[in-house]
């Protein structure tokens, strides 16, 4: 009773990426990163595929609520701590951990009178060089004694800036040096390993590890090549149907900009997807799509994106697909077309594709 | 209570530019072109700003549900038509007119028993060169005397390729010939026009308009100067706060891949939205962010974006900005830092940006 595209959620991959971290990280605790809705997938689906994590952490403390409304009895981080003061009390109340990165949260947390009889954790962020949240090493460790003064349980964190690629700066080996310098004789609980980090360096690993793209089954480096070799699963599969087909004569152009020219005689699939569904606007031509039983001996092939991807829809090449018609399914990204491919044919990351999922686009969980 | 992101819809200024459209095409009704949620200005605001238009152009028979449960009484197009034979009773019952582009939305129509009691409104589609939707002209005919003669209120409808452009092909002139072409002795009232074919092309606006992107204060183009010219005004503003201040070392980097070098001691400001809120991933460093209050002299400053904008937070150089703290109040785009300037740096059109606000944004409607 409407557009044909759908989101589907595997909580089966979901479950299957949660013991990979578990074979990866086996001394560990697992924060299972859940923000931004479990990163397009819903707060519904993590719940269900990763209920053995050991915690979420998360950005809005309305998941928190959402979590605790829902049973959730396990742990909870806010991941940039608390925006206002006034948020103590129910981040209290929901049982978070809480990160601190600023003069601010210490200040509301030496002020903060905790009357709820059991133990505060704080994880207190260092920035060791990638620049954004967290104190530099003098005012981290007087942040340190002050809040382990004021009666909060203390754990160390840090956030990598290059885990997963080398030859940047700052490299993880000098943002360990000075993590190392920083926590000297303050002793934590440690946690430091990002999804990159735990794949490629172990020695990162610590108390509590922090995966979030592998648990989508998708590449921290955008190379889906890691994702097979790290024996991680997709998670969210996006299919739609072929809409309309057109039959192009040689030179004929395709949509806003008359991007593609038809080198021959040829037909064309309009599909029922596009930028406002998530699917990025700057898939050159030749991104894959899946497209099922559509081959001459009936079986799927994958087809080329060819003309500039528009708001509801975009056109595929179907020069390789006699048997496509109206009604013929698609899949965008998933089982069979990997999200890294897409984002590469698109100049950005798996990320942004999955958390970019539209509200539009009706999602189920299997 | 919860992070600082906000959009802002400003109805006054959608009322402002559907006021622009009746300027410019004082003959002609108006479809409001409302799909993906208004471009993610949601319906609640559109409903409010657009009160006064002639219809509203959809996407998903849902929203059509949506607006006939929110007292909308007047005129709803569904732009692909259905996209299943048991949603026909649906759209009448509704009083939706349909696009008709393919073969089989035709025969679900001539299998159709009108029993409502008032004709069916039809906007039957040409594909005059865009080869997306639609017929083609000896097929068109033949559709047109087929939906004729089954009792439908037809209508004539193509969609230009390049409206916003030159020297691409198809033309809007080669598109305009094929149409008369097409449709010469089939009486019917003709509909068009898209937001740049109203601003530049005056003879193709015919009984019904179409503005979609115009209607929100954003440039078919992409360049903002457009919107200047042209007297329409930005809906969207998107505002957040710094929630962070970290000073750099000359030679420092910032974020992942340490994009940004600092080329000498400098702040930068870490501001609570990401590429997961729908700020655009490849932003560039220089993209303008407007920062409150944050001059020398306590006036607003536009700060340039330093370094790769990540899920849930992206920097800007403070060096402009001496008197910023945490909590200073930036906007992202809106009525200080124009979409299409942002998009442009992004490599993208405003389009994209405006409907990838993500859900969780949370919007007030002014």
């Amino acid at each position: 009773m409407n557009r044909p595209i759908l989101a589907s959620i595997d909580v089966n991959a979901f479950s299957h990426n949660l013991s990979r971290v578990r074979d990866l990280a086996p001394e560990s605790k697992i924060w299972s990163v859940i923000k931004a809705k479990g990163y397009g997938h819903t707060l519904d689906a993590v719940l269900q595929g990763l209920e053995s994590t050991d915690g979420f952490a998360i950005l809005d403390i309305t998941d928190a609520q959402w979590l605790r409304d829902h049973a959730w009895g396990g742990r909870i981080l806010l991941l940039e701590g608390l925006f206002h003061q006034n948020e103590v009390d129910l981040a209290v109340k929901l049982r978070c951990d809480l990160v601190i990165h600023n003069e601010k949260q210490l200040e509301w947390l030496e002020a903060y009178q905790n009357r709820s009889g059991h133990e505060i954790n704080i994880f207190l962020k260092l920035n060791s060089g990638m620049n954004r949240l967290g104190f530099r090493s003098e005012p981290y460790r007087l942040a340190f004694h002050r809040l382990h003064a004021a009666g909060y349980h203390m754990h160390h964190m840090t956030h990598f800036a290059n885990a997963d690629q080398v030859e940047r700066s700052p490299s993880v080996g000098e943002q360990m040096d000075c993590f190392d310098r920083a926590i000297a004789g303050l002793s934590a609980p440690i946690s430091l390993a990002n999804s990159a980090a735990i794949l490629w360096h172990r020695q990162t690993l610590g108390d509590w590890v922090r995966p979030g793209i592998m648990l989508y089954g998708v590449s921290p480096t955008g190379a889906y090549a890691d994702i097979v070799r790290s024996d991680l699963q997709a998670v969210m599969t996006l299919r739609s149907e072929v809409i309309d087909i057109q039959e192009l004569k040689k030179g004929e152009h395709v949509g806003y900009g008359g991007r593609f020219e038809a080198p021959e005689d040829m037909r064309v699939g309009i599909v029922a997807c596009g930028y406002a569904d998530g699917y990025p606007r700057q898939a050159a031509d030749g991104t894959p799509v899946w497209v099922d039983a559509a081959g001459a001996d009936g079986t799927a092939v994958i087809c080329p994106i060819a003309g500039q991807v528009s708001m509801d829809m975009l056109t595929i090449d179907l020069r390789g697909a006699p048997s496509a018609k109206v009604g013929t399914v698609v899949e965008l990204w998933g089982k069979e077309v990997p999200v890294d491919d897409v984002a590469q044919m698109s100049g950005t990351i798996g990320y942004e594709l999955i958390c970019a999922l539209a509200p539009r686009v009706p999602v189920t969980i299997k």
